[in-house]
């Protein structure tokens, strides 16, 4: 590549350039891996993962590494507490370190901001990263404050975290293997987007069940998310009716005339976690293993993995008709 | 703390709050330790050093954690090609590792962007990153992409480090110690602020040297940082006439007026280092080494640690009296 000449970052109509907008989140992703090119390594080393997993400080150990922020007028409003909003930077990121089976350990903290943020605003902000941080035995241990346009505030986390088992990765499932989800399924919008639990200790116990082949968390809705679980030439069989409908799915079905099981497989930010387990293991222990550990939360197995289907990626259980309903959020795409 | 009510971020007429502009930065750092308090560890395990340190991989090495970001109108404009912007992301970092003395590791790249962010202006800021990564052994292991506002752009990336001297903290400087400053200074929004070079091996080479006993980076202009540096009852006598100042410091003083030695003093963004030795020491052959080891580098003994005078912060050696300049760049501040 030539030396690059100075000028202004966006399209406009005068230099008839292509935007981000225009790629889409998911080719995005992949220019990005192409333009970094040897520097970044492949998961579980690098991108790819809900975590990168590197060499920790013990025999035995790794270190788990991971990053996401909030900004207002994206992932939090002016309906949402200033409290709410920092616990939700914290718990996003602990929901990534849950995917992976790790426990949570220092983190870095950096604020973008506009001279005009509120210091009273921040500092409920504070009081929600720290009530979070606490509960799950974070801490904060460095950071950055920068000054961006006013009217503006995004916050970014990274966290660190351990992990004494093997990791738990998205890429190892398995022609065949069953599909579960905690808890349950759509709605978010109307709280559980921010007012959510990281699925730590279900994520550590799902990591020492050798039966489970791989993990994620679901934030960007089921019908995105499970893609990245099935292998290749594989499609999911799902149950559409042991599919776990949150109340919030109905009371968003009621309000839009989208069905609720629509809302349970397409909506995101559930921050459940989605995992595969081996059609051979004792799945009959394994489940009341689960209800002994985790009595007040649901686990479903909401399907299988299957060759891939003419049908597409996912197909109805009952009908093996493709499941139609759209494929989750579509980060930065326009028109 | 009771529940937060959810409200506009933003102070406006309508709400009478104070903002963080008619606070300053100086001051929100101290509540925003404040407001985290024990969740928030003191340096060097924690906030208040260029990087925390923690415990590392291995028997008698320490993992080191930074983060910095740029933003466009911030810390670069249309003016500054994309190549350069995204080399000053990983510099600035990199300036950080340098400055504890620790070799640079894996990275996480976060970017914030507005939907309308030109793909060829993010390719060549990409193709800057890559090449600063190579340069300086960084690989980027993970990240995250975040939607932010049309016409809106921040990168932020958190690198890890190696350190495996004990690492030079800011707070370790002594009365008495003498005050050096690597390269020379001034002027750097003429191009210094994204074409320079972290001061790695300059920083390992003076962890190494047990006469070294505080070190950081100059980000802010000498006359702001070099405060962190000293004890609390010190101030620093400078020899005005051995400050090293820059080609582009006169130059800026050609074009505004104000003295070159003010712009040395003053200016932010030189990215040089920082760092006291004990006057005890054998200093000439620690000045005659450091020729040997960085000849195309100089490295300049700006002055030294006395008992706090009454004439303020800083004192001009020769005369006694106060350096009367302004006190470096803060962050925020609005009238």
């Amino acid at each position: 590549m030539k030396k690059a000449e100075a000028y202004n970052p966006f399209t406009s109509d005068a230099n008839h350039e292509l935007s981000i907008g225009q790629l889409g989140e998911r080719k995005l992703l992949k220019e990005i891996r192409d333009w970094l090119g040897a520097i970044a390594p492949e998961s579980p080393h690098g991108m790819g993962d809900d975590c990168a997993v590197l060499p920790g400080t013990t025999e035995g150990q790794q270190q788990l590494l991971t990053t996401d922020c909030v900004s207002y007028g994206q992932h939090f409003n002016a309906a949402v507490s200033p409290q709410d909003a920092g616990a939700k930077l914290i718990k996003r990121n602990l929901s990534d370190i849950a995917a992976m089976g790790g426990q949570p350990g220092p983190a870095l903290l950096t604020l973008l901001c506009g001279w005009d943020l509120s210091i009273l605003w921040l500092e409920q902000f504070f009081g929600g990263i720290r009530q979070s941080c606490e509960a799950y035995g974070v801490s904060i241990v460095g950071g950055d404050v920068s000054e961006i346009a006013s009217g503006h505030f995004s916050a970014a986390l990274t966290l660190t975290g351990q992990l004494t088992t093997p990791p738990i990765l998205r890429s190892t499932a398995k022609l065949g293997d069953c599909i579960y989800v905690t808890g349950s399924l759509g709605g978010s919008i109307r709280a559980k987007h921010y007012q959510f639990e990281p699925r730590l200790k279900e994520g550590q116990w799902l990591a020492s069940q050798s039966l489970c082949t791989a993990m994620m968390d679901v934030t960007d809705g089921l019908s995105k998310d499970l893609s990245a679980l099935l292998p290749e030439e594989c499609s999911a069989a799902i149950d559409l009716n042991t599919l776990p409908i949150s109340e919030d799915a109905y009371l968003c079905e009621k309000a839009d005339g989208r069905p609720a099981a629509e809302h349970a497989f397409c909506d995101g930010e559930d921050y459940e976690l989605v995992l595969t387990a081996s059609a051979e293991a004792d799945l009959q222990k394994f489940e009341s293993d689960w209800s002994t550990q985790f009595p007040d939360l649901k686990l479903s197995k909401i399907g299988h993995i299957i060759k891939k289907s003419p049908a597409g990626r996912y197909v109805d259980a009952a009908s093996s008709q493709a499941i139609g309903w759209p494929s989750g959020y579509e980060h930065f795409k326009r028109a």
